[in-house]
């Protein structure tokens, strides 16, 4: 196990600010008027970093800490700079040592060997992107996709003929299901597959080059076999998109009869993993390798499924893939918290300019800029961590049949639809914020921030593109409220709400009224304190999302009864607003459940300043879309300038304890990998400190010019 | 010379609406109240795409196009996946084709074999970031650095002889300015020039490790001098940062006596170019190779300057190498062109759902979320084509010694600090942007744009940290408020105004009087329709930097009078919403730019929709600030709802002209070089919609499910 004591050593105390005096100076009058003072705070917090570390880790704390010990491990590790075909080799080797080690088969059937431990097998899969983002997707896609395609959309057949081999590692496999053509509508692919009664055998062809399955793991070299996606047709009628066992290549590595294919080659990142295209003429393959719990086919040609709705059966069928999306949302917020990390501890240490001394340099981190920055998004981070623990249990739930109705099934990828948007562009944006708050030292790849975010740009368009995953989330907004105010008129519709509120959150059906307690909301928020009220930002994160699905419902309110196209560009012309809605909607669940997690926090010191956060998060939001709270009066010109106001005090007040709240992440040195993380800063400037004031005491150091003339 | 003429290929024309009806619908009622008809236009208004070709070519056109007629070439170009060492090699190689070709000598004296041309150097330039940004900047490190620095610092000595060894590359030489410990506090900078009067020599030493020059480009291989920035120190007065010729390596590449030095390895991006660290054990150099234009030291130590003031002086030398900024601005404005292109050709083709039709998918560009996220990228990166040609060309009335006063310079400094973070930045996000609305296939090192991304990346932070650049802006706009209302009470203060408006912009003393202008402008404002109005823009963005600046000017009015930390303290409680006056300064200077290219563009049609592109840039940054516009009473609550739905209309009307306004920037596919904006796409599209249609005629397409059961 890793250690998870707190890692302050010698070299990180001494990085933190010594005079606690200093960093909170007294505000100016006109600030202090709009930021009365916090009366109500132990004078001089402290964070338990271990305790909060623990909490951090989540549900399943001991299998991150075990995976994360394996994530430490430098034959898990990405080489920078490896090139790309050693790159993908490397990361085949390393799958199999996953497979010796036994660490790959948690979410399989205990009866093939695995633990039926959904929950426990994302958490450890997503540590493994501190490894190597390369080796967490590849794992991904062997495991995760295309063993998981056979695990839940094939039959007890397909478990006994496939599975071993796959769980094993024997056959690497590619998840055919993306083409050229087709991305984010994946219900209009054009790979076909055509029964053949007289054989008895699917015909599995691509009708043109649009329909080449592409940008799909392990096809360009490794892959053996794939789970095609492909419209099923038998006797004339096309089912709709079902998958099928499809072999590829044979034991030299060359492709079967009718099966053709390119590598996708270099890529922005994730070079590791050998990206490629496939095409199929004519291909056969047996009925039985129809993965058939959703849909089957008897030897005569006929169709039968469970479901009866070729519509429901898709999406049920899709929605078997959930957890793609739900372990990227854990491994983004763990690259966010590694980039943080990172740029923190050397922004505790680096020093430039002294405006403030002659002789004194300042730490980059007490400059205001530099709180901004950084600060917010660490708050971000937290938000994200404890919202992905409570998503990674519900998915649990689903998974392991504890709680697996259709609601929550579609609660479940209502969830991962609106956080893994929000969590891997966070990714992005930190990463870069990381890189660029630590200049030209961070664009070195020995610092390890340009490599992660090259890995995980591609996380924010795949298993599904981040705008259109956000669509989806404001579509099911927009059914929740018309379900609801299906008779309402335009006066009860103003007054709708959505109820992803509390702990309805995550066990809700979506909406429930609060109208109630939001009434004439703006003249109650009386004072700028109400804003680190916790009931003040709920009810203002609430709020918005409420107004903003009632606005574009009663706008799209006619729209049914329009032809397909008019109704069409109607949506289109909203479009953009749901989506912000959509994202509103995400960013309110973040919040809830970092305030659930508060509640859960003990310690007082770690209660306060993990408040602190909590409130620099929630009034971050509500900053960035000041301009929405001001035209809809909910925010009075003089609270909504309080709330800038009070950001600023409080990425002050958190200043002090920035290097606890990352090292409660508790990735060690060899997690980080990076260069000016390692205390290596911290000794220059030591250095050059005491180098001018050895020659300072001994009367050595030359005379400025400035000062002579004087 | 690369040929102008639009560029509208059969595929081209072909992937334009065809249905101009339709993709301006009307607007339901509930927005057209808000959002007028603008009557004055012309019904169909066309863009005349060559002529606007030439006028965003701007000043220096010609020269530009040669450049891109060579940045066409294979042999220039970059070869994405190159490993590290080939690709130095390589970019090194490309430089020597250069100066075999005569393209880098226009910024050099004549007597020497150059043009004395200073603007078109740049603009030349910065073309090549079309071929590799490698390439560009390593060129810049040569000619821009470490050239520029001997012509500029040096005198003739140094002109005669080291000038046409670095011009004919026989000595590639590092600019040696950034240590590890100093980047952007370069007055702080640990190496030492030490002058040794027995022998008339400086001894040039590294005191720690801090002091390492670092991130050099030629550094790590092919430097055989440089540059070296040290404190220059005679007769124990240390007489501030000096620059000095300093030989590195010997013919076989060994480093000389004294010297030593370490890879940086490889970066984020930019690995054709071989940056490095240096350090000095006491090298000596000749007294003679100071360069000495703005500090000489006389045989016996002696230490003179025409510039009495140390501070003016180090401001006065770094001044002279104010090109690197100029140049980033132009290549950064380049490479988000080029990204606009590629992902505006391919949402021009690429499909995908089907709301409005059966049998018909929707092209990308069609949805409003893709307009919303491409469109206003576009109206910036033409506001940057039209700013960044003032910029050069008050750069080359400097440099040429046309207009080369002390306030020209300083000017000069001070817009180079503000546009080359926003347009560095810019580059970034439309980069980003670009490769996520282009999806999987964005993700491709293939289409260009995950390669630019990388390379760009560090433009953000290099040649001056884009947030202390803007806190430079900052400050100058505070020293100029304070000039002209010293004696000022607060009641004047609050109504005092930033001079960059209209033609003063470039050619002003900074401040100018505007009050009487805008007084009470929020109730004047009576309309919606005043949106759009000119005026009713650059009023509300020029009244808002002037409220900023005026605001913290009058919370810092104090501050001189206090102890020195209690200052700094105090500055930088207010750093934050700085930075933030100085991006809208900056924002503003882009504004005005656009707008007196719009007054010189002729053609009517090319006019109307290069006004819509103003408009949607003006908007876009007033929507960015609304709140700002809020809180301040500039806008009330109805009016700055309508800036969204009028923006909304405005990416609707410039959808039809998307192609041609990115046609207009002139990339030929040699320049852009990216598999999707080839019109491979379209090819695909057009197969698959044929073989369905086909299908669909012969009665062969199977039935879908859902209408059999009907």
């Amino acid at each position: 196990m890793v250690d998870t004591a707190p890692r302050t050593t010698s070299k990180q105390q001494a990085a933190k600010p010594q005079r606690s005096a200093d960093t909170a100076p007294p505000k100016p009058a006109s600030t202090e008027a709009s930021a009365p003072a916090q009366s109500a705070a132990p004078a001089q917090p402290a964070v338990d970093v271990a305790t909060l570390g623990r909490q951090l880790l989540g549900t399943w704390a001991d299998i991150r800490l075990a995976s994360r010990e394996r994530a430490a491990r430098p034959e898990l590790q990405r080489i920078e700079g490896q090139p790309m075909a050693e790159h993908r080799e490397r990361v085949l080797g390393q799958l199999k040592l996953l497979v010796d080690e036994g660490a790959v088969h948690r979410a399989f059937p205990t009866s093939l060997g695995g633990f039926d431990d959904h929950g426990g097998n994302i958490a450890a899969f997503e540590e493994l992107v501190i490894a190597d983002p390369s080796l967490q997707i590849k794992a991904g896609v062997q495991w995760g996709l295309f063993g998981a395609a056979v695990l839940h959309l094939g039959t007890e057949y397909h478990h006994e003929t496939f599975l071993p081999d796959i769980m094993s590692l024997k056959v690497p496999g590619a998840f055919a299901m993306t083409e050229t053509g087709h991305g984010s509508d994946v219900a209009a692919i054009g790979t076909t597959a055509t029964y053949d009664e007289a054989k008895h055998q699917f015909v599995i062809n691509t009708p043109f080059r649009g329909a080449w399955k592409d940008y799909l793991g392990n096809a360009a070299v490794h892959g053996t076999a794939a789970v095609v996606f492909a419209q099923l047709i038998t006797k004339g009628v096309n089912h709709g998109v079902h998958a099928f066992y499809v072999p590829l290549r044979n034991t030299k590595g060359a492709f079967l009869k009718g099966i053709g294919g390119e590598d996708d080659g270099l890529k922005g990142g994730l070079n590791g993993i050998d990206n490629g295209r496939l095409h199929f003429t004519n291909v056969r393959v047996p009925r039985e390798n129809l993965l058939n719990r959703y849909g089957a086919v008897a030897e005569d040609g006929t169709y039968s499924s469970p479901i009866a709705s070729p519509g429901r059966r898709f999406f049920t069928m899709l929605g078997t893939l959930v957890q793609g999306r739900v372990s990227l949302d854990g491994a983004a917020t763990a690259a966010a918290a590694m980039a943080l990390t990172i740029a923190i501890t050397y922004g505790n240490q680096r020093r430039q300019f002294n405006a403030a001394s002659d002789t004194e340099e300042e730490v980059l981190l007490d400059y205001q800029r530099h709180q901004r920055r950084l600060l917010p998004k660490l708050a971000t981070t937290y938000a994200q961590f404890f919202a992905h623990d409570e998503f990674l249990v519900k998915f649990d739930a689903v998974f392991s049949g504890e709680a697996d109705t259709d609601d929550d099934r579609q609660d479940l990828e209502t969830i991962a639809a609106a956080l893994k948007p929000l969590s891997t562009w966070h990714a992005l944006e930190t990463l870069q914020e990381a890189r660029e708050a630590t200049g030209g030292a961070g664009f070195l790849a020995e610092n390890r921030m340009v490599g992660l975010r090259q890995d995980l740009d591609i996380y924010v368009t795949f298993e599904g593109d981040n705008n259109v995953l956000l669509q989806l989330v404001a579509k099911r907004l927009l059914t929740d409220f018309s379900k609801q105010f299906a008779k309402a008129d335009a006066g009860v519709m103003a007054r709708y709400v959505v109820a992803q509120t509390a702990d309805r959150a995550y066990h809700g059906t979506g909406l429930r009224s609060l109208a109630q307690t939001i009434a004439d909301f703006g003249s109650t928020a009386r004072s700028v304190s109400e804003l680190r009220d916790e009931r003040t930002q709920r009810e203002l994160l609430t709020d918005r999302v409420e107004a903003m699905i009632g606005e574009i419902a009663g706008r799209l309110r006619d729209a049914r009864r329009l032809p397909k196209a008019d109704a069409a560009a109607a949506f289109n012309r909203n479009q953009n607003e749901l989506i912000e809605a959509a994202r509103a909607h995400g960013e309110l669940l973040q919040w809830e459940a970092f305030t659930r997690a508060l509640a859960k926090t003990r310690d007082p010191g770690t209660k306060q300043v993990l408040t602190w956060v909590r409130d620099l998060f929630g009034l971050g939001l509500i900053e960035k879309h000041l301009a929405w709270y001001l035209i809809h009066g909910r925010l009075a010109p003089k609270r909504a300038q309080a709330v800038g106001a009070y950001i600023d005090r409080l990425v002050e007040r958190l200043r002090p304890h920035a290097q606890d709240l990352v090292d409660a992440f508790g990735y060690a040195p060899e997690h980080l990998r990076a260069k000016i993380a390692s205390g290596a800063e911290l000794e220059r400037q030591d250095e050059a400190r005491a180098y001018y004031a050895a020659q300072r005491a001994a009367g050595t150091l030359p005379v400025p010019e400035k000062s002579k003339k004087k």
